[in-house]
Parts: structure tokens; sequence; C-alpha cells
């Protein structure tokens, strides 16, 4: 089974279980970016881990076997343009580049890790509207030959 | 003076004033990521702060003005396949769905707003290697008809 | 059953009813580019105007279903193609710019939102021929950190 | 001079003047919308008109010149994805398939033209935060052999 | 039954009955170039006609009604790169410019109608070779605001 | 001097002598459509036909020579999205794989050449709005091994 | 049955029979690179050789009849990657220009056709290597209006 | 002197001389097609060829310079859409896969050689109009570990 | 059965016998490297060594009939984007000029072979972290006419 | 001073002095790949190694400032299709997903970094033709959350 049938299968016994990836991730013992992007086929997951989601969700062993493999990264650029997934495509655009002054100006040569990484969501209240808190935080490797 | 031309030549005189990003947010009294992005022409700059970077940077009016005047946003493509720019995109693609999934689990239908919205970053230590640390703020908006 | 099925089967039931897209708004109580925009998949529908959709047009529950959950917008570039679409995209290459400044002249430094936003359509005689008028309403968003 | 050149001049002369968009159009006595795009390269002005916008902006003749020639349409793409004109673009996402179906049902096979066309922009107040109003106005033309 | 299959069908039935396309437009009373457009997909057909070209094709009901519906224009691009499709294209390329110039010329600031339009084939002798004679006649628009 | 810069150069002057394309045309005594198109640098023009052009349009011998000179065809793509350009690369999308059929349906497998070919531009008066008349004629050839 | 379904069939046969190319080529009396061509799906085969190709390969009249229908030609970009067939690819972008200017210099504007046309493949022995000889041989066609 | 720039300038200086590519190869005792191909910029000339060629087409020593140094070869793939590249480009696109069986079938796994390989040009008399003969010849190169 | 299926059966079969590459190579007595890529599909199998790697994967004799067939080449531009094959298109980026520099300084005008060709995968200790070591082994070409 | 302006300063003194890429590594102390790649732009040199590259080019000062600065990398993808770059980019798509394979067999789920990285370029005397040898070596990072 492709890790996109096992996500969509995913999906639709998530909505049947009424859980959300929060709990799911607490109940499988992981952190909650990274649980739901193994559930989304971005991640292979640990055969307990992968065991207990199937369980929770009532999927079957097909799906456990699917979630543990190896993924091909990279998503499909059509779901770049989802108007959720795009506002941080276009935050990007507009702030990268003073991400990579302060990056070098702070650290000199080198990259944020998107492997040494993690990524935290949190919810922020506020007056005037709750706000999305997203945390990139990733180990600064330098450029060393 | 195009907002480019404005950029190279605030570049060239950082690295002749020996500044770094952060101390001249600091002078100018705005928060660095925002102070980087308009000064590398993200954002159009109130003219008191335009004028003190001009001031610090010994830079001319034209300067100052370029820097005020409104952006049309949209970076480069190439800029964006930049190693240090690259490893952003390449979480997005990694973790996109995932954050979506989570924006629509916590807050129901809607985006992260990239306009009411402000990045930060910051160095934290770390025995491992010191790592970067950037985070996103936005408002949540709700697809309300 | 996928959004995009679900939408297949929504044109062929319509076609067989007779109904209009604005006689089957009015019958779930919605705008009717709302209503349109939402049974062809870009917005989920709560479970009533579904359920109400589906018996209007003899679908059955799996249909309903579908209409009820999140989708993941953003349209096929090959329908921007199609002649009665490529309109609207040709009238922004034409007006975009305009658009832009006038947002900037009257507002400030932000966008119309396309969130917060609701877009109306109706034909207004006229001798030399009727006229489609579509309005976008959006709330103004400024830039703010 | 080309058209893009003279573009430039105008939006530097428009920031020396103070003028608004609104009264420059009030001044040559054209709806907003068109004196924008015309003013920015995508309509030829009458002479009339021409000379009148470069008195008031201090501009010489070459300008008007640019400005009554004939214009090739066809905005650069890289401007389309500025935000403040991609929330149309994202618009035309979401909404283009119903506009497209609203159409046919109301007025048969064919199109809303966009050359015989106009576009209104106006500001709503609104009190939970004032609202960009965009109508689009344009005669349906039905395929016709 | 989508358009593409309905027209995958058509093309199999017509080389069965052996019947050209001029005689099948013949039959149903319709323009040979209309005619064979409407069968590959691109218009579509009044009820009478439909019916009349599934009889003479031996092609049953579900055909007639993909016939009938609504079409979504726009060919795919793969298809422009055959070759006898492909010298159109070049034509519009080297020819492209001096028609715009010429319609600006003889008519103004405005386009030849797509919409309001037909097209005509014909075979013309030439002792050299015959030549295959197509027109382009469509109505033209004025910009008019 | 490139042929595109001489383009722009007999543009200009063509405006300032007031003469039309097809009196220009008249002049050199060659079909309008070619010597639009050759003016605009798709063609190569014979010795005494550039330099009457020039004569008649006030350009100097640096502008024959360019006109005289091999072009290397192909429009840039930009060219092509002009709205009164892109009609005819719609009606191709809509009408080309129609005219594919109709060409081996009369005549075999083959082509309609696009180099023993010519285009020929007319205004056909029609009350219901004046009408652009273009045809294509171009020899047929066939795949002959 | 599509072309390309056809040219699968027609390529395992060829495997299980054990034939080459040029033999098949010659038991159906055509030349090898037209006969090749064909197989795969880019050239219609008269009845007789279709019916003799699929004797010799043991296919059914399915496929004949397939390989006798006229192509829509167009190779899919992603086969001009293979190596083997970029090497071709490669040799255009590096003689392409070379061969446009002694085209033009030897028969003038013009260009050789590439359907009265054919292509021979030969092996000819050398002791560094045997070396592959691909000749194009094409009728001269010059822009004749 | 970029190469793209001394190109430019052989060019015109050839017009001037009114030299033939043949001609010119000859004088400085080249192959036509690589001498064409040397001179438009895709390969290094030793120093006497490049001297000898300058001298014949009066051009200075700074065009000689650039005529020996290493290009950086691949063409602007908008060169490749001209009418006379472009036929070359169709018929790999038509006879491209049945080149590569007809190598593997003949030789086994591997390439023609574009680096160890030569073109040939030529002009072939024929009473139905003169053909252009061009040979591709290059070493096969099987996969080899 | 296409070769890519083929290596998605490999791929299964290689997780349910627990081998690694580096053992199923020396089984079948061939380079590591090679026998990834060539059971990926991207290399035509010698008979034998197809025979055996399917009996080692127990697979049946369709799949040892894949691998032994010729490919076409030729990987999907999305499997590119996965990041662990990402940071080698990187590095390609970032030292593809200098590599091109030094094979024109070291060996004159001319390519690496990518068909007499081999690499070779390690792994070496290092205190600070093991490293993955690559090697590239080309033969040197020369352009050779 | 851009860095690739610099560049071509680089390129052409280098010619003027002789002197080859590794003499000149050698006498700033550099590994010879990485000092390359740094003279065409693509790392930040120290100050000491740029000095005394330019007093051996002979180059002044300004380019010593530039070869100094931060890059931004990212190779123009028209150089990835010159023919000596072009097979490293073929060798990995025909070896890309058997090295993922192998990276993921031998070190788990992670990469081999281009950042903690180095190239290095050898020639191996061969009595078949003497070989272009190229190590990459990089750093495993495994996805550490």
């Amino acid at each position: 089974m492709s890790k996109s049938e096992a996500a969509r299968l995913v999906a639709s016994a998530k909505v049947r279980s009424g859980l959300s990836w929060a709990r799911i991730a607490d109940e499988i013992g992981a952190p909650v970016v990274w649980a739901t992007a193994a559930l989304l086929g971005n991640h292979p997951m640990p055969p307990e881990q992968a065991r207990r989601a199937c369980e929770l969700l009532e999927l079957d062993e097909a799906v456990a076997e699917s979630l543990r493999s190896q993924p091909s990264r990279g998503t499909d650029p059509a779901v770049m343009s989802d108007p959720t997934i795009y506002r941080f495509v276009e935050a990007l655009s507009v702030y990268g580049p003073a991400l990579k002054e302060l990056i070098h100006d702070e650290f000199g040569d080198g990259i944020m890790s998107a492997i040494n990484f993690r990524v935290d969501f949190d919810r922020r209240p506020d007056p005037d509207g709750d706000r999305v808190v997203i945390t990139f935080d990733g180990k600064f490797l330098d450029y060393r030959w």
C-alpha cells in the first residue's frame, strides 16, 4: 500500500473516530506536528507507534506496514497552492531573504538544518482574534569542508 | 531608484559600517526581521525610520525615498533555491500538509494570516550545536462569507 | 469519496433534476456563489446543508459526507484556460496592477482578504445585450506586525 | 518611450505631486480604474486626456505620446504573485468554476466579455473593518457561429 | 460519460461507418468545422443534432447525452505539438503580431471575437499541389468601458 | 541593428507618418500581412522593398539593412497573451483538433504548410458589427518518405 | 485500442519472436526507420503492412486496426531525457544554429521539410569503435507567399 | 568579449564580406558544420584558425580571443522554436523513439556519442525540389561499468 | 510488466526478506550501486542475474523478464525533490561550474562520460559522525570531430 | 561588484596568467574544488585568501572585496544543460534513486549533508583513456526531532 493511500485511509478513519491530531499524537507518545506529518506519509513511524495509531483508528495491518516504510518525500506542487498552505509560501517569499541575512549575520555562512529540526504548533489567545504560532527550530550547520 | 537597487546599496553600506542587522533594527526602533525585510525592499518604511537608517549607513536621500515607497512583493524564484532559503521551502514541503491539518483541527476552516503576521528570529545555545529558532505568528482568519 | 468525484455526481444530478444553481442555493438557504463553489468542492458544507442538497438532488449519504469534508483548494491550472474562466484571468492581467494601486491609495499597505470575502453574481438587463455583473467584496487587511 | 518606462515616470510624479489616482482620474474626466490602468500602460489614452494627465503630473510630451500609443497588454507573471494581486488570483481559483457554472445556468453557453467590460472600485465602511468592493461588469457573449 | 470518452467513441464509430466529417455535418445540418469540433467535445450539441449524429454512427444514448452537455474547453497542450496542429501555432508566432497591428490599424483598439466567430475549411485545387484554406471570421469588439 | 530594434523604429515612424500598414504595403508593392510581418522582423525584405519602406518612413540605411537580414523567427511567449493575439490562440485550442481531423479526412496524412503559405486580412461590413476575416492558405504536404 | 497500447504489445511480441526491427521491416517491405516509427505509433500503416506485421508478431486484428489508424504525433517530453535520445537533443542544441545558417546560405530563406522527409540508420565499422550513422533527408521548402 | 557578442560580430562581417560559410570553412581548413558552429560560439577554435577567420572577416584580436575561449554550450530554448530549427526538433519527436530502438537492436544498451561525433551538411539535387541532407555520425558507447 | 511495477515488487520483497541491497548485490555478483539501480529499473540485467535476484527475493518469472528488458531511463522530476536526493542536486548547483572548469583545465574540451562510468558508495567512520562517500568515475571523452 | 562580475574577471585573468586552477588553489592554500567554486562565486573567501588570489591574478581590491562577500548560491538552470555539467545531472537521474536506497539501508532515514561536505577531483590514468574521478564526501544527518 502506497503512503498516499495510507494517508487517505488515516484521514477518513480520523473523521469517523472523532479524534483530534493532538489526541492521536498524545496516544502514540509523539510530538503533534511530527505525528501528523508521519501519518500523512512524510516520516517513517517506529513499529510500535504505527501499531498503536492503527489500533486507535481501527485500521488494519497493511496501513501500519505502510506507515513504517521509508517515504520518498516531496509534496505535490498543486498542494502548495491551497490557501492555508500558500500563506506559508508567501511568508517565505516576503521574509526568506531577510532570514538568510540574519542567519549569516548571527551564525556565519551556513544553513538552518531541515533534518535536525523540529516544528511546533500552538494557538495563542488574543483579544483581537486568536493566533496561529508556528516555530521552526533547526540546528545551525556551517559550510565546513 | 528601484527598491532592489536600494537593497544593494544598503547591503554594501552595511558591510562598510560593520553594523549587524540587529543593531540597525535597534537604532531605528523596529523588530529585527521586519527591519531587515524592509531594508531589503519588502516593506515600505515610515519616513523617520528610513531617514534614520540612511543616516546610520551613510546613504543619501534617494535611498530613503526608495525605502519609503510601496513595494511590489514577490521574490525572484531563483532566490528560493539558495541553500539557506531552500531549507525553509523543503520544511514546508515536508510539514505543510500537517500544519494545514492542525490549523483546521484547532481553528476550523481558514488560514493563518500572512498580513496580520510577524516573524521572530532567535539563536538558542545548545551543547550539540546552537540552533536557529524562527517563529511565525499570524492571526487566524476563518472563511467568513 | 473525493470532493472531485462528489462534484461530478452533483453536476450530473443537477442536469437530471432540471434545477438551477440559484434554486438549489435557495433550497439550502445559502448565497448562490458560495453554494455553487461548495457543491463543486471548494468549501466544506455544514451537515444540514449537505443533507438537504443531497435530498434535493437524490444523491446518497457518501456524497453528503464528502461535501462536509475539508477541501484542499486550488483548481487545476488547465481549468483556468477554459474561455469562460479565462476572461477573468485576462481581466486581472489588464486591471490587477491598477487595483493594487487603488487599494494602496485608499487603504494603505495591505490586501483585500480572500478569506473574509464574498462574491456575488448578477445579471443586468441591457438593451445592447444583458451583462454579467460580479462583485468581489473582501475585508481590507493592513500589514500589521 | 516604452509604456513601462512611462508608467514608472507617472508613478514617481504621482508621489511628488501628492495626488491620488481618484483625483487624477477626476481631473482628466475618466473612471478611476480605467484611468489608473491607462496610466500604468494597459489602455491607450485619448490625446486630450494624455495631455491633461501630463500637465497635472508635470511630465513632458514624450510621456504623453507613450500614453496615447497602443499597448501590448499582458502583465508580467511575476507581478501576479504580489500578495495584493495574488488574492484576486486565489479568489478565481476558488470561485472561478462556480462563476462558469452560474454564467452557463443563467445565460447559456458563452462568456462574460473582458473587452466590452468595466471594473469599479469602492470602499465600504464596516464596523468590523472597512471593505474593498470590486465589481466586474461585462457584456454576455454567446457562442454564435 | 466524459466528453473525451464520447469523442473517442465517435472517432471509432466514424471509422467503422466510413462516413466523412463533411457527410456527418451535412446529415445533422451543421457547418462542418462546428460539427467536428462539437463531436470532439468542444461545443454542446442541441439535442436533436446529438440524437441524429448518434443514430448515424450507431452510438447509444449515453454518448448523445455527453454531446449535449456543456464542455470545459481548453485542449491538452500536448495536442498542440502534433505536427498538423503545430503549423497553425507556428503561423501565429510568425504572423500574430502583424495581425494585431492590422486589427488596430483598421478597427482601433480591440479584438476579433473568438465567441461570435466561425471557422471555415476548404480545399482549393492548385496545379502545384492542392491547398488547405481556412478562414477565421469573428466580430470585431472594441474596448468599450 | 537587431530586427526588434528595427521594428521599434518602424512602429514609431509609422505613427509619425500617419500612414497605415495597408498604405505602406501598397507603396512597396507587397501583400499587406506579409509586409507588416516583414517590417516587424519576421521576414527578410528584398533590398528594393526595404529601401522603399525606409524612404517612405524616413528611416536611415541601418534600418533597411536590418530589414533585409535573415530573421530568427519565434515570437516571445509573453506576446501571445496579449488579448488581441490570444483570441487566435484560444480559437486554435477550440478548433485545432477539428481542423486536424478535416485535413486528414480530405487530404490524408499530412499537414498544411506554414512555409508555402499566405495569410490574408480583411474587414467585412456587417449590420451587427463589422467582422475581422483572416484566411490561412497553405499547400497540403503529405508525409512522403 | 490506443496506439501507445499497440506499441507496447508490439514491443513485447518482438522480444518473444526474437526478430530484429530490420527483419520486421524487411518482411513488410518498408524502410527500417519508417517501419519502426510506424510500429511505435508515429505513422499510420497501410492495411496490408499492418496485417503482415501482426501475422509475423502473432498479434491480433485489434492491433492491426490501431496500427492503421491516424496518429496524433508528439512524444512525451519525459521520453526526450532518456540518455540515448537526449544525445540527439544535445546535438541539436550545439549544431542547430549552424545548420540553420548553412540552410539559409545554401538555399535561401526556408526550411528542411520534416514531412517530405526520410531518416536512415546505419552502422559503420570503425577500428576505434563502430559508429552510429543517421541521415536526415528532407526537401527544402522556401518561404513562398 | 562574450562568445555571443563575437558571434554577432562574425555574422555582420560575413554579410559585409559576401563570403559563404562554406568558403570561410575552406579558408580556415575546417569542416563546414564544425566551423560554423565554432564561429557561432559552440566550439573553441585553435588559435591559428581563429586568427585566420578574423583576418578573412576583418575582425580584430578581441574577437579571435573570444573564439579561442572555452564555451559554455547550451542554446537558448527560444532559438529552438525558430521554424528552420524546429523541424529538427519535430523530427526527433517523431523518429527519436525509433532511433533508440534501432540503436539498442543493433548495438545493445548504450548511446550514440554526441562528443566523439560529427555532422555533415549537403545539398542533393532532385527534380521534385532539391533536398537538405544532414548526417549525424557518432561513436557508439555501451553502458560499461 | 513495466519496470516501475517490477521495482515496486522488488522493494516490497526486499523488506519482507530482510536483505540489504549490499547483500543482494553480493549474491548476484554485481557492484552494489549498479545492482540497486538495475533492480529499480535503470539498467537491463543479464538473464542469470535477473533469475538469481528473483529467486533470492521469491519473485516470479514476470519480474525477471521485466528486469532483463531495456529501460527508458529518465527519472520523474518529482523524485529529484526528495530531500535525500536533492542534496546531490544542490551540490551540483554549487560545485558543477567548478567541476566543468577543472575538467577543461586538466583534460581540455570534453566531458566525463556518464556511460563508460561507475558510481561507488561507501560509509566512512568519523568521530564527528560517519560520512557518506560517493565516487563518480567516468572516462574522459574529448570533443573529437 | 557582483560575484558573477568578479567571476568573469577571475576567468579572464586566469587565461592571461596561464595558471591552472590547481596552481591557484595551491598558492592560496585551499583544496582545489573549493577554491575554484569560491573564485567562481559560490563560497565566500577568507580575506587573506581573497587578497592572495587577486595578487596572483593581478586583480584589484574591488574583486577581492566581492570574493569575500556572502554569496546567494543557486546556479542558472541554463548552465545545467552545458554538456560537461549535464553528464552529472544525467548520472543523478540514473543513479539518484539507488543512492537514496543505499543511504537508507546503511544509515537509516536521513541525508548526506551538502553543507558539512567536500568534493574532490582527480585524474586517473587508464590505458583505455584517462578517467575523471569525483568524490562527494558528506556527513550523514539523520532525521532527528
